[in-house]
């Protein structure tokens, strides 16, 4: 499902399915010619959503050409430096590009009381709106909702409240069978109702049951993001099933002791968590430093959970297949 | 003077002689994928000082393979974003490092204000203490000082109070000369003082001139940074006859009138000052998005002060030639 990102992949008539993860930086604290620091961007059906600024996020924003103009809604999962650093250069930046729309920043409460006064500092006359919407980490609760998609809280373990979020497609309704629409001759103003649980009903009084002339929609897709945590199981029920799974896993199996001083994951921890939630792909991150490649990071978690890829900067993980 | 970096480059018994800058980013405010925010390392006999600290510093910081250790002095010419948003995640980086001795931070007294709550938060256990240095930017003060090196402030135009940088190398001592030391049978006891001025007195009585027995050294090295500025006669006298001016110039003559509104300064006005000024080579950066490539702000530039070079990210320029 990964892919590294290029332009000549993209079909642009697709855009208005798509569901996508861009990850921009998955190292941990320590960022290294390797690595950046944490954050990615959910691509939904032609909007994106950020998870996570941390310092150098509009720099391969730019570099990886995704669209400021689209960006409206960024998710922050705790407040550790790395995880947030870069708001206020990402905000000066959409304000010297001429941004009129509200900027919508879900974070704890205490995001704004540190953020605020440094925007109102060196953001003073920007042209449009900075607004914070305060969550709480503890909770699993939806945060953003509209017609066609939930983002909810995935509470975690870490040294600091820590939300990991939950991105789910709303069910579609199923599609019309077009032999079957034709064959029973049903008038165009029918299709909608039919479509949303009507039963047809024929001239002659014969019920046609919306089941034999629509197909089931597929399965909505879902994108869990659960970084910083250490191993924790209570996350297994909220994630269970989802499409793709991003799980930190700062270290190897040899370093556990690491991961339970500063409540952190083991790959093997992430792959444990997935395989219980049975989900369709695992997506590791959130790279300790000390590693020269990954390779010991996948090998154990592909002892657990076959399917295991590890993420890295630029890479396009598709949701939607 | 400038060439790209490479370590094959250096010269390790030179390290203590050394006095060069590497430029970390010369983009102005909005960075591109070519230009990043304003940084740059100053590397004086194997100490480094960093001005400005723009967002990505670190990471740059960290690519150019420079020591984190000997970094001790940062200076920061105003509170603009793109010149100090890097400061929170570098000190936090260089606490995970296991630093222990203090960090000089040198900028106008409300630098502290603002960053002090965001570390207070963020950095609430560094290892090292962060020592905060207010100057008055429109003031031309001595802000550092030690045995081999000043830096002093050069108050700008800009719209906000903002100081550019001098660092002086202090007069060495003259060198010996060999054969006239051993001419005149000088003992090595007197040596110290000959260079410090004294004559030198022989067993017979007769006066021997310290200048005949002694080379005058090289005249000291100056490096002037210049950034934020509109054009500014005023800072001619402060820099005059400086080895290497970097001063901004972030528009061709074209965008003239948004240099105006902006207070800053076109490359051709760069020029001018370094004319003026009698500088040994001027060094442009701080350049605008707009520019596919700055060959055109060259150009300008030449026209008016021949020794004109661009700036780009991990050039390396001595200063001691």
């Amino acid at each position: 499902m990964a892919v590294e990102r290029s332009n000549a992949q993209i079909n642009w008539n697709c855009l208005m399915e798509r569901f996508e993860v861009n990850i921009l930086g998955c190292g941990s604290a320590l960022p290294t010619t390797r690595h950046l620091l944490s954050s990615q961007v959910v691509h939904f059906r032609n909007k994106l959503s950020m998870i996570d600024c941390g310092e150098g996020t509009q720099l391969q924003f730019r570099a990886m050409k995704l669209n400021f103009q689209r960006l409206n809604h960024i998710f922050i999962s705790h407040l550790h430096g790395d995880h947030c650093f870069g708001l206020p250069g990402l905000i000066s930046t959409l304000g010297m590009l001429g941004r009129t729309a509200d900027l919508h920043i879900y974070a704890q409460s205490e995001a704004s009381k540190i953020f605020q006064p440094v925007l109102d500092y060196f953001c003073r006359n920007l042209s449009y709106n900075v607004v914070f919407h305060s969550f709480d980490p503890s909770q699993c609760e939806a945060i953003y909702d509209d017609r066609t998609l939930t983002v909810s809280t995935i509470p975690l373990r870490h040294r600091v409240p820590c939300a990991g979020f939950l991105f789910e497609e709303k069910p579609k309704n199923p599609s019309i069978i077009r032999e079957m629409i034709d064959f029973y001759q049903v008038p165009v103003s029918r299709i909608n109702a039919i479509k949303n649980g009507a039963d047809f009903v024929t001239p002659e009084g014969r019920i046609i049951p919306h089941t034999v002339l629509t197909r089931p929609a597929k399965p909505p897709h879902k994108y869990a993001y659960c970084s910083d945590t250490a191993y924790f199981e209570k996350i297994i029920p909220l994630i269970e099933g989802v499409t793709v799974l991003y799980h930190e896993a700062t270290y190897a199996e040899e370093d556990c002791i690491c991961a339970r001083e500063y409540f952190h994951s083991s790959a093997r921890q992430a792959a444990t968590i997935a395989r219980a939630a049975g989900v369709g792909q695992l997506v590791l991150g959130h790279f300790s430093a000390r590693y020269p490649d990954e390779t010991i990071l996948l090998t154990e978690a592909r002892e657990i959970f076959p399917h295991t890829i590890l993420a890295n900067e630029r890479m396009l993980i598709n949701i939607d297949v």
